[in-house]
């Protein structure tokens, strides 16, 4: 897109780039509450000139369109001549990529020029996409307030345009440039729709102004943070993270409307801005239970590319629909099919997070139309996948887990207990909605059949070793030499052939340990202790979609330090840059995950078969865990300390869930306060060499402030 | 290459070109033994001039760098201006490949140009291949003997070179052209050295003269065809086929001289040139018993690449050598790894490849220095590769057996068993050769662990339906739909996606059945018989690799006829282009195969653990079978008839050999004759519909030519 941000600043002839000249002070600030990121720095230029730069930007959550900074400049010493150069810029040139599959090559030159326009302190552009031929528009206009004369001109160029605010400062007196910037596409509207669209946006900024804009955005955030906000006692360092997880998956999902939201969000060129299972796996559980409607909005994306999926099917050889691994539009993107197409798992995270959605919101028009049409559709396509042996027993073969360490396996038993889950909701939705069910020609013998593979499904279990196994077989095959591997040969895809890795007992992110957390009425106590001790020995972390999970049955298997050492992880993943990729953009699921490892971890939150159920138990040292929950429309709160638990109930008809095993019926008003049992006291289990988590102790209330540091890249 | 092979006579200044004017007649004839290809036209020019054209071909066995034509033109019913254009031309423009991927891409413009000469009638270029650096020569001369006035000229361009020879005929006068071509290439030898070398060529050529050539060729082929005819009484198409396959297999293999055996041979641009594990199993078993000279040289080929193959172990996380699947120079040319490095079995292939010639011819030079380095390196790979289960049971997992339509499986039961008798003739070479497994620092513990891992191989047997798997879980997979597949869809890998063959039994070539055949001791007669029957049905033949292979187990499980049916197949599959692209090369292995087909299936030879086995039957239909194999340097004849066997050794000490089950020792000049035993009466196998092969009664000794008839592309 279309480059808004940049603001160039000329201090007598001198650019402002911190490589030359001194930079005395430099601090960026990324407000969660006011949803605005400050900038202030003091630079003596290399001519000596010492200058105060600050700039606060908002990208507004209530007018989708549209982005704003403020841009403030004053000398401190001397009179300066100052000019502010603030930019549209098309078709930037950005760092070369490295030889990370993950990082995905930026498009060189995408934008093609359309139409360009300057007047004023406005300027206008219109673009198109050069291979997908979307149309997209940009404009900026300014507010410059100013103590002396001062001139500002504008230029457009067919790749980008310019407004100029030329004046001569003296100490004391300060420049303000106030920047609007508005967007709009379309793949339909000729260039003036656009234009115009982009030039109704900007006015509606103007019309607000600066303050309009922040008032909007603070509201927003208010009800957000009302609704949504995580508290961790006893941690600061992890408070902060949570809250930094919970704004960028409110950013990358609360306004995606009915389009996909990306793995990266917005934020980087990771992935190809491509969507995977993260989001219906990870990111909708955070939205489903504290902004439902951007959850509604992400599973009416995946409802829209039906027809494409329905045809992908077709083209498999294989009934119902088969959604893709990796898309922007619903075309299948993964060339690679082992880790690709064969991850068929996607499907059922679909269905099931339908399910979810419907299940905690209660939205009926949803599910029977949307959800219904997604279970139905995705247990068509397990019945055409799997098959009966001669015995009876349901088998899904050659496909691929979450676990991307192994490949085309039979019988994965993620895939499998998520299809028969998947299988079993599509037939509850039909016997609920039998109108709708005879619109999509669902017969009583198809739906028979769906319950008779969910009932015959094949679960791997290794009756020699007492545990389940990942796929048919995995317990049997060579144990990876993590002895020999060196901690520079993580992550393993980058340094080992795949071929190597599909064939061992080696783990890539949390696969039967995701399984034990989405469908764990599938297991046993004693048989989700042995598991995780099992797979932790195996299991390496070279996904961010793996560390949350992780803390998630830690915490319910009584590991409840473990659980905080991945909860630190999956929370500090980008304000750490802990993958070294942070630069490709910030890893949403993780950053979810953080929401998930809380909630369903250290709150031990289930939702399988419409029941809501809680089994909190708190790690010493954190004081208190409280969050809120939306269920059915109405607020849950749930505060969380070492001996009790407290269920309150703030509005609505009363609400049962469980805590602890115990059926217990909540009033609106009437807050209960139940103990919590001892933790049950089991062996630490231990991870491949060099993969241990780092141990975290709860870092107290002391505020670590963690991304106020020195920022090279300031001025860019 | 340079096309040398290029003559454009013009009659009355029209060219001779069958779409024009009127082709009267035209014969194309292969010569077995006289090796020339020879052809003969009458044409009338769209003028009405009628010219009888005749050709005969040889590419010499003899001198390795020459060919030669013998071009003649006579005007049948008038006076005529002929003009004979002999050519040498590069970067020809090849007709352009469709969809299939194994059709390869032929190069664009692949030779760039050194050096160009003409002088008198001979032409000289010395070209570099662009991507390799290759420098390849190519030059003629000509002889030209007319009984009228005659002019000659030649002219070299950068890309080709023209000797063009003009005179004026009268009926009855004919023109007659000897053309002589020689080429060289080197790595490293400058455009001079090349020059000189294609230079030296030809004067070798000249002063052979084209008698020379022809008596030379007739005295190779003599000796070929007297130890290694295959006479087959009583389908005189079948006869026919055989030879043409010989030939065939002959020019592919017999002056390669420590190069790559092609899968076409060099005759197509199919699968770009490569060689695969087709020549070790297919195409060296007939060279070994019959040219055994060519097949010491095309592993000492694969020799030459061992340090390629060590190094690519090492990039793989293995030990010993792993070579490549495909590959002309020794590297890995295979991209698409779950059907090119996965499939492993490669590496036993060589190796066993490797210990037959050693076994056949008793070469022990070779055994000890050749044979016993790809016998250690790939017995090193297998006690990397596999690894032994909790219980002590040897697995090799992930990888991919012959049958394509499955991959990255565990325990394929060919692999398994393949690398059983790579690792066990390992052992023995160690013992029979103890310093050169001292060079080769195999420890006596290394030697035990190789042992160990033969004996504890796992051999996937399904209990239930008491047949062997052709790996773990395939016999619970779910059955290929054959009965909705249309016949339009074969072969399949071009119509379905290889996600769901993979998953699903269906089998595109002998893969267990090639395990029966080359480890038929692992096998018990009841298991082989059932184990056909159950593979029959899931076998589509969609490789060129499969019908010799079921040829043979048919033979041995009693169904003579099937056997015949396939042997049909195999022979026939170019002259007949039963798979619709000889344009892109003869099929070498499957050629081979009718060999083996005939002297393994009729035949019944083995020749596990150093003895010869025979089990001959003879089709009814057929009234004899009669060939010669060359064993450890004696000549073994073996003539069979519905009731007896012969066996008479020619020459050299006596030799001892299995009949049916029976002991034989026989001793040169002394015939044995043997009865043949009644065939097991065993119920007809079948095959998924539409993949029944073509039945074939015998066709009596009717010669039926099948290659005479009208051929469009003459001329060109």
């Amino acid at each position: 897109m279309t480059n808004g941000k940049l603001i160039q600043l000329f201090v007598d002839d001198e650019p402002f780039d911190v490589r030359y000249g001194e930079l005395r002070s430099h601090e960026r600030l990324l407000d969660f509450r006011a949803g605005v990121l400050s900038r202030r720095a003091e630079w003596a230029s290399p001519a000596g000139r010492l200058v105060r730069v600050s700039s606060v930007r908002l990208v507004s959550f209530t007018q989708r369109a549209v982005a704003a900074i403020r841009y403030e400049v004053e000398p401190a010493d001397g009179q300066a001549r100052i000019a502010v150069e603030s930019k549209l810029l098309t078709n930037e040139q950005l760092p070369p990529a490295g030889d990370d599959p993950r990082a995905a090559a930026a498009l060189k030159n995408p934008l093609g020029q359309e139409y360009h326009d300057a007047s004023g302190t406005t300027v206008m552009l219109v673009h198109t996409t050069r291979s997908s031929g979307l149309r997209v528009g940009a404009a900026m206009d300014h507010r410059i307030d100013c103590p002396g004369p001062v001139r500002a001109e504008s230029r457009a160029f067919g790749d980008g345009g310019l407004v100029t605010v030329a004046t001569v400062l003296q100490p004391g007196q300060k420049l303000r440039v106030i920047k609007f910037v508005a967007y709009g596409w379309s793949a339909e509207r000729p260039p003036t729709g656009v234009r115009d669209q982009v030039w109704a946006a900007l006015s509606a900024a103007r019309q607000s102004g600066w303050d309009g804009l922040l008032t909007e955005q603070r509201k927003y955030l208010d009800e957000f943070w009302d609704r949504a906000d995580v508290q961790v006692d006893g941690d600061a360092e992890v408070q902060q993270a949570v809250r930094f997880a919970l704004f960028h998956v409110l950013q990358a999902g609360s306004r995606a409307q009915n389009r996909a939201i990306p793995a990266k969000g917005l934020t980087g060129p990771g992935y190809n801005g491509h969507s995977f299972w993260d989001t219906e796996t990870f990111v909708l559980p955070m939205l489903t239970y504290t902004t439902p409607d951007a959850a509604a909005s992400a599973l009416r994306w995946r409802h829209s590319t039906l027809p494409l999926s329905l045809d992908r099917a077709t083209q498999l050889g294989l009934h119902g629909a088969a959604f893709p691994w990796r898309t922007i539009t619903g075309h299948e993107c993964s060339g690679y099919w082992p880790a690709g197409t064969a991850a068929f798992h996607v499907n059922a995270d679909i269905a099931i997070a339908a399910e979810r959605y419907a299940d905690a919101t209660g939205d009926e028009e949803f599910a029977q139309s949307t959800g219904m049409d997604l279970l139905v559709h995705t247990a068509r396509l397990w019945c055409s996948v799997g098959h009966h042996d001669a015995e009876g027993a349901f088998h899904i073969d050659g496909v691929t887990g979450p676990d991307e360490y192994s490949a085309m396996a039979d019988d994965n038993i993620y895939t499998n207990l998520m299809a028969q889950r998947n299988l079993l909701a599509a037939a509850d939705a039909v016997k609920q909605y039998p109108g709708r069910a005879r619109e999509l020609g669902v017969s009583d013998q198809e739906c028979a059949a769906w319950r008779d593979a969910a009932q015959a499904m094949t679960i791997p279990f290794d009756e020699t070793l007492g545990v389940h196994a990942q796929a048919a077989g995995f317990t049997r095959h060579e144990v990876w030499d993590f002895a020999r591997t060196r901690p520079g040969q993580y992550p393993l895809m980058l340094h080992f052939p795949y071929f190597d890795l599909y064939r061992k007992q080696v783990v890539k992110q949390a696969d039967l340990v995701l399984a034990m957390h989405l469908r764990g009425s599938a297991f046993t106590d004693e048989q989700k202790a042995r598991n995780f001790d099992y797979y932790e020995r195996l299991t390496v972390r070279d996904s961010s979609l793996s560390a949350c999970t992780q803390a998630v049955i830690a915490a319910e298997t009584g590991h409840l330090d473990l659980a905080f050492d991945y909860l630190g992880e999956a929370a500090l993943i980008d304000l750490r840059a802990l993958q070294h990729n942070t630069r490709d953009g910030v890893h949403i699921a993780s950053l979810a995950g953080t929401w998930v490892a809380l909630v369903s971890g250290f709150g031990g939150l289930r939702d399988e078969d419409r029941t809501f159920r809680f089994a909190p138990r708190l790690l010493r040292g954190l004081t208190r865990l409280a969050f809120t929950l939306l269920i059915r429309g109405r607020r849950l709160r749930i505060e969380i300390t070492h001996a009790h638990a407290t269920y309150a109930l703030a509005d609505g008809d009363p609400l049962e869930i469980m805590h602890h095993g115990h059926r217990v019926s909540l009033s609106a008003g009437k807050p209960r306060t139940y103990a919590i049992p001892a933790s049950p006291s089991r062996a630490q289990p231990s991870q491949p060499p060099g993969r241990v988590p780092v141990h975290r102790r709860p870092a107290g209330t002391r505020t670590t402030k963690p991304w106020r540091r020195r920022d090279p890249n300031v001025g860019r």
